[in-house]
């Protein structure tokens, strides 16, 4: 395709279904924003420029948009789809192109339907628009197309227009179109709002095309990909239908998920060969997984690199910046942030690894807790490959344990400790016999006097 | 509705498909005893009387009835639903208005059901008894209801007995009636049990009444408001329909649910605007959650106040009498019970926080621990506004952090600390060079001597 | 049935589409290889010998072959399933019985659907060989069989050489036959491979036999039983329906599921009565539960034995070895590895207790951690009955605190303690008073110079 393009996308509506203070294509589908799956979709097309029209929100939008290249332009007031494509007309001044015209809430359309459209724009008959058609399971009130064989579009008509017969039709107008910019901003300059709303609706531009002898065509996509969303159902039963398309994916690639419906990936997940995964895990986003990774029951994944051979879980918790040696193991009600863990490394209980290094081979005991922060700033400890960390053992960063250095159980270490040397940092045990038998007597009697 | 309501609610079943000591309505759904549903929905109508009629295991029901205001009536021996009603008939001696029949393991039937029998039963032509109807799916072997367009019963036909032509209606008694008590009393006591299984049938009283020449109405239910439970398996799909419902009353409200049939409500969650819940999150009775709140993954909430903007797990377990401040955070593995954490306050990993209050942004550091019971008597903790709790510290209850002050890493802390102080409470640390070295050569011959 | 019977179980197959360094039939459905569960169904047949036959991985196989009394037989090269069967003969050579010949990833035919086949191949019209016949709603590719109303078959044909007619037909051919020894091994050795794979093909001997005048006999199985695995997604599928059936079953025994599609059972978990199960729980292999047990959400149980009224998680990790007496509970975030909790005893938070013997009535504090791993062996601690554990205890096996004793709470204990002793084992609280203000003036100036 060697003719440039150009994406508009509409996000100006209001999203009131949804009841909320987010920008509605700022909900997230799989960890990242609907609107994030369109932009990614559409920059597989290298296009020239990508506008998205946006209503009141704007300042939740624009990062996003920028970090895809994009640019925001906001429609203010709001009087329909095509006063909406208008407010692109500024940021696209000098843009010669085609343009493609998308919907911020319809975010699953891929980038080959949007190749097929402007194929189809690009094709010997010159058509004036292409249109994206669907046909839905139920057809209810959507817009129809009238088209003949070759899809060239003879009538757009609204529900409430159609005929009986217009509307027996099964083909529907998604919304979604392919323009040239020549042709764009001149047709809808002579788009009208004699309607009861008093709005410029954008389909118009095809009756207006064909009314000087311009042909439009449509072409037809799955419904699945051109699904609006509403409200937060739809967000759910749209994100129920991510979640079953990966993992089908996952299992064909080689994974096998015990309970394929209880794990969820996020849009980037990456997963080796036999990995095998059991009921109830999470993958949030940045997550990279290495071949024969066992990964437990209940375990919670973000931002985080897993070797081969590793075993996670069960309840396991990797945040960002994680990073879990081949055949290393994480055990349960493990939490590790920030923090690289050696090949054959091993922290299997009850502890909390942050902000540290800790080397090859080296055991983490149980109950073992990282002290990292003092309030205002975040310090590294440093573990040696082969040290062996004896359980309830709190390390008070910055604290450096040299290689193969053992530190005694239930020790709070706030000086480094050598190579090869051991560490005991606790208090001298004492016992007073027979105490516990008077306490349980006073005890007894005070909680016969005092219940509570 | 001016006539005084009685409810006499039959629960004297068996109950022998839940293979259970527990008491068919005791079962819960949603964290409330069947019963207790149904017993809330009787409860709108400000009945002057509720008798709940029960067989054996009286006893596991009586404390609930009695919070609803109800009285227990023992049916013992057991000769059918006609016999079972009149064991109510003590207790509404001196009650002259309208009786709902009602049934404890048919929980779902609404009030406003209820009030549309009464209403039905104080219409104009005055019938004798309001037949509660439903048209389900499968009818098998329910008894039917041949009846007139107006709902006037000409007929009711136990299934057994009915001719085909009858056994084609689809229309089913569910069971449920309303009668004037001044009929109820005399038609029962002309019921009789010349039957197979020479039981007292209460639909019965409907052909008495039109052998007087009184005629009796149904009304119409959806079957999903009157579909009884009498096994573990209908249990469980009561409480799957239920949980649909509320879900998706849940996400109209405003709430995302990213995986909604991972998310378990009890009959009584208050859910704020803009709430996001991960997948599998598990909410027990008494939970309210304000405005902008996110609960994480694998969370389980019970008898807990959570304020706006705060964030909740992953695995994070509030039980009764937690209540956590705005903004502030409780994160994984970690345990709040009759506490309060004060507005922006964080206790992020592994902490068990028990019968404490904690300050407007105080920080409890990773496996902080509240000791708060002596094996006799539970104590409190306090911690001040701004206090920093030490990773891995143990606060010996009853103790006082002042406001401002540090507890340092791995502290047991048994003394009050004052405001801005910091307190220090552990062993010194020795290092015993070479020490690993030379202990890794002895177990390593050791354990070749004698693998374990 | 008194004709010995031997098993040729075929698992030869590259299992390709399983993407996996795993043999096919070592995947597991319900914590046990997929081949395991015929194994299992096979052993009820009590068989004089059993014989597997594998390609490459039979490494993998053979442990678990062996456990059952069974031998592999290698099949190299692979020339198709009569080919596969005659590598049995050699382990056959002294058996003069029926043998079934069954798939190793067909994991779900019954012992009474064997007895079925057996039985009918020594029915008075003694036909040559039994095959087992399945009707699936989509017959797709399967081979047909032509059979007459009283099952003989009068035909077999591949789905590729079937008239129309034929492949309207819907029986099926499972693959899965029983042959009397003494007609097999020469009916197998006249099989050809005049076909396009050039392959030997077992159903071969049905039509070779009919050649000679012999009828053979089609049983049929429900398609359930005969469902073949060939994919991670129908190995998914496979559990899914064995976790239904399991569940159904498990309610119909008079266990609580209240989300019963959340709760995965183990091929061979055994539940008491009123037995409740919250949602997400997880049961691996070999584990026992009392009557009147509780296990809250998000438990994780393998290979541990739970006493009768005991109540266990949310968040319980039980470990193979963790034996839990009557009425005992073990809460949120705690972990028991090969250990024995008493009647009564109580280890409610954040606890990891490991190889040790706890008393009757014994109360662990929050916290507490057995340091019973020096980096080479194992050691194990004892706690008497009715002792008491102060939250945040380090107890370093081999220890044993005594019967009613009291760990202060804190203490790192590595000394035994005596019965009704009190050991304190922690550091001197002091106090730097004023300190936590100074340091936050500093660290706040460093802050806003070096921001991190």
């Amino acid at each position: 395709m060697t003719t440039p393009v150009a994406a508009i996308i509409l996000a100006a509506g209001k999203g009131t279904r949804m009841k909320s203070d987010l920008h509605k294509v700022m909900h997230p589908i799989a960890g990242r924003p609907m609107l994030g799956h369109l932009l990614a979709s559409v920059a597989e097309l290298e296009p020239a420029k990508t506008v998205v029209v946006v209503g009141d929100k704007a300042e939740q939008v624009q990062p996003l948009v920028a970090a895809f290249g994009g640019v925001v332009a906001i429609q203010d007031p709001q009087h329909g789809t095509a006063h909406a494509v208008q407010q692109a007309q500024h940021a696209l001044a000098n843009f010669a192109g085609n343009v493609l015209i998308l919907y911020g809430d319809v975010p699953f359309v891929g980038a080959q339907t949007m190749r097929r459209m402007l194929d189809r724009l690009e094709a010997g008959d010159r058509p004036a628009a292409v249109v994206l058609a669907f046909r839905p399971d139920d057809p209810a009130q959507y817009g129809r197309i009238v088209a003949a064989e070759d899809g060239t579009i003879a009538k757009m008509v609204e529900y409430k227009d159609a005929s009986d017969a217009e509307r027996a039709i099964g083909l529907c107008n998604s919304g979604l179109m392919a323009v040239r910019a020549a042709d764009l901003w001149p047709l809808l300059a002579r788009v009208g709002n004699d309607n009861a709303a008093g709005e410029y609706y954008l389909p118009d531009i095809v009756m207006i095309a064909a009314a000087d002898g311009r042909a439009s065509a449509a072409i037809e996509a799955d419904a699945a990909e051109v699904t609006g969303i509403n409200s937060r159902a739809e967000l759910a039963a749209a994100e129920a239908a991510w979640q079953a398309r990966r993992r089908a994916d996952a299992m064909a690639d080689g994974v096998s998920l015990i309970a394929p419906e209880t794990v969820w990936f996020s849009f980037d997940t990456k997963l080796g060969r036999d990995v095998l995964v059991e009921p109830n895990v999470f993958f949030g986003p940045g997550v990279s997984v290495g071949d024969q990774v066992r990964i437990r029951a209940f375990s919670h994944i973000e931002g985080a690199t897993i070797g081969a051979g590793a075993e996670i879980g069960p309840y396991a918790r990797l945040r960002p910046g994680a990073s879990i040696g081949a055949a290393a193991k994480v055990g349960n009600f493990v939490e590790i942030k920030k923090a690289v863990l050696g090949a054959g490394a091993k922290a299997n209980h009850l502890s909390y690894i942050g902000d540290a290094d800790v080397g090859a081979g080296a055991n983490i005991g149980a109950g073992t807790i990282t002290c990292n922060y003092d309030g205002f700033f975040k310090y590294r400890t440093e573990i040696g490959a082969g040290a062996f960390i004896g359980s309830n053992s709190a390390l008070v960063a910055p604290v450096r344990i040299g290689p193969g250095a053992i530190v005694a159980a239930g020790s709070v270490v706030t000086a480094d400790v050598t190579e090869d040397a051991l560490a005991i940092a606790r208090g001298k045990q004492v016992e007073k016999p027979g105490f516990a038998l008077k306490f349980r007597e006073i005890m007894a009697a005070r909680k016969k006097s005092k219940p509570n």
